[in-house]
C-alpha cells in the first residue's frame, strides 16, 4: 500500500472547539497543514466562518469548504432542519436528535479523497468518544473501521489521528493550553443554535462551559467577546 | 445493534449493466425495493436516465438521485474531467485514469444514510472484484471494511449484498438471464463516453461486449437499438 512521505496533514476543521484545538496540534507536528470544512446546510453556519478564521491564523497551505448537499437532503433532524435543538433523544433509537446519520463517515471519506489528491496520508479529527454526546460515528471503533475502509477503498496508507478521542472536555481544554491553542479558541464557534454570543443553553454550549470550568481556564471566546463589549 | 425486520432493500443503481442486474435480483428477493443513483457530474450522465427507466420498470417504491457535488470538485480524472477515456494507467499509482478516489465509499455512505431513514438494513450493489478494472473500492475487502464502518458509525445492522462480487462478466450475464433481468438490460447504459448507441471502444463497452459474447447471449440493448433502427 502506498503512503506519502510528505510532512503534511489534513485537518477536518469545523471551526468548533475540538477541531480548532486539533488544528493547532497538527500545525505543531507537521510542516504543511491543510484544512477542510463541510457545508451541509447546518444551522450553525457561522462555524464555517470560524473555520476560515482559525485556518488563516494557523497559516494553512489551503483551506477548503466542501459542499455536502446530499446530507442536507437526507438528514431529517435538528442540526439541519427546523426541529428545536435540545437534549432530546429520538424515541426509536435513543440517539440525540442532533444525530445526522453518516455525517462523520461522509466527512472522513471526502477529506480522504482530497488528501489522496494532495498526496497527504495523515488526517486529523477532533472526534471524541468520552464526550461524544451519543454519536456513534465519534467512537474509536468507528474511526478504526473507517480507516480500514479508506485504506482498502483507495489503496492508500491513511492514518486518522484523534488526539482528543479519550479526553474529557476539561482535558481537551488543558491540551489546548499546552499546545498554545487558546488564542485560536477565541475565534472558534460551538453553539448549535449559531448564536454569537453563544446561547449558553444548548448541549454544545453547556459542554464547552463545563470543560473550561473544570479545567480552571477562562474561555478565551467569552473573554474576547467581553473585551469587544459583545457580552 | 438495531436491525430492521422489514422485507426491504435499497439498491445502488447507476443504470449500468451490473447494478441493473442487481436491481432485478433484489426485486426477486425483497417485498419492497428502493433505488438510488448518484449525480457527480459524470460524463456518462445518460446513465442517470437509464437508472430512472429500469427503476420504473421494476416498480421500486422510490428512486432517488442524490447529488454528490463534492466528488465533482475533488476528482481530477477522466470520468468527470476533460481527459480522454481509455485504458490509460496513471503513472504514479498504476490505477486506471477513470478512478474517482473514494467514489464507492461515498456512495455506500450516502445510500446507508438514506436507508437508515427508511429503516432498511439491506443494501445491494453490483460491485465486482473479478472484473473490477483496477478499482480498489470494488473489492470484497473494501465492502467488508465499509460494512463495519457503517455498522459502527450509525449503530445499525446494515448488510451489503454483492451478488456479482466473484462472477466474471459472462457469469453476470448468465445470472441476469436466470433472474429475468435481460428485459431490463435492454435499457441499461454502460458506455463511459455516454454514447447512445454505445461507442464500442471504451473499456466499459469492451467489457460488456465480451461478457455477452462469452455467455453466448445477445445483448438486449443492441437488439433493442437495432429494432428501433438506431444501430
Amino acid at each position: 500500500m502506498r503512503v506519502s512521505d510528505r510532512s503534511a496533514a489534513l485537518v477536518l476543521c469545523s471551526g468548533g472547539q475540538d477541531s480548532t484545538t486539533c488544528l493547532r496540534w497538527a500545525a505543531n507536528r507537521w510542516q504543511e497543514v491543510y484544512s477542510v470544512a463541510f457545508d451541509y446546510g447546518q444551522r450553525h453556519r457561522v462555524e464555517l466562518d470560524a473555520a476560515h478564521t482559525v485556518a488563516s491564523m494557523v497559516g494553512v497551505v489551503e483551506h477548503r469548504v466542501i459542499p455536502v448537499e446530499a446530507l442536507k437532503l437526507l438528514a431529517g433532524n435538528s442540526l439541519t432542519g427546523d426541529t428545536a435543538v435540545g437534549n432530546v433523544l429520538e424515541a426509536d433509537n435513543g440517539l440525540p436528535n442532533t444525530f445526522v446519520p453518516g455525517r462523520n463517515l461522509m466527512f472522513f471519506t471526502l477529506a480522504a479523497a482530497w488528501a489522496y489528491q494532495l498526496k497527504v496520508s495523515h488526517l486529523v479529527t477532533g472526534v471524541c468518544q468520552t464526550d461524544y454526546s451519543g454519536y456513534p460515528d465519534c467512537r474509536q471503533q468507528t474511526v478504526q473501521a473507517m480507516t480500514m475502509a479508506l485504506r482498502t477503498g483507495m489503496d492508500y496508507g491513511f492514518t486518522i489521528h484523534t488526539p482528543l478521542m479519550h479526553l474529557t472536555k476539561a482535558q481537551s481544554v488543558q491540551l489546548a493550553q499546552e499546545e498554545q491553542a487558546l488564542e485560536l479558541l477565541a475565534y472558534s464557534h460551538t453553539c448549535y443554535n449559531g448564536s454569537v454570543p453563544p446561547c449558553g443553553t444548548c448541549p454544545a454550549c453547556k459542554l464547552r462551559e463545563r470543560g473550561f470550568r473544570e479545567a480552571g481556564i477562562a474561555d478565551p471566546l467569552l473573554q474576547r467577546l467581553a473585551s469587544e463589549g459583545t457580552v
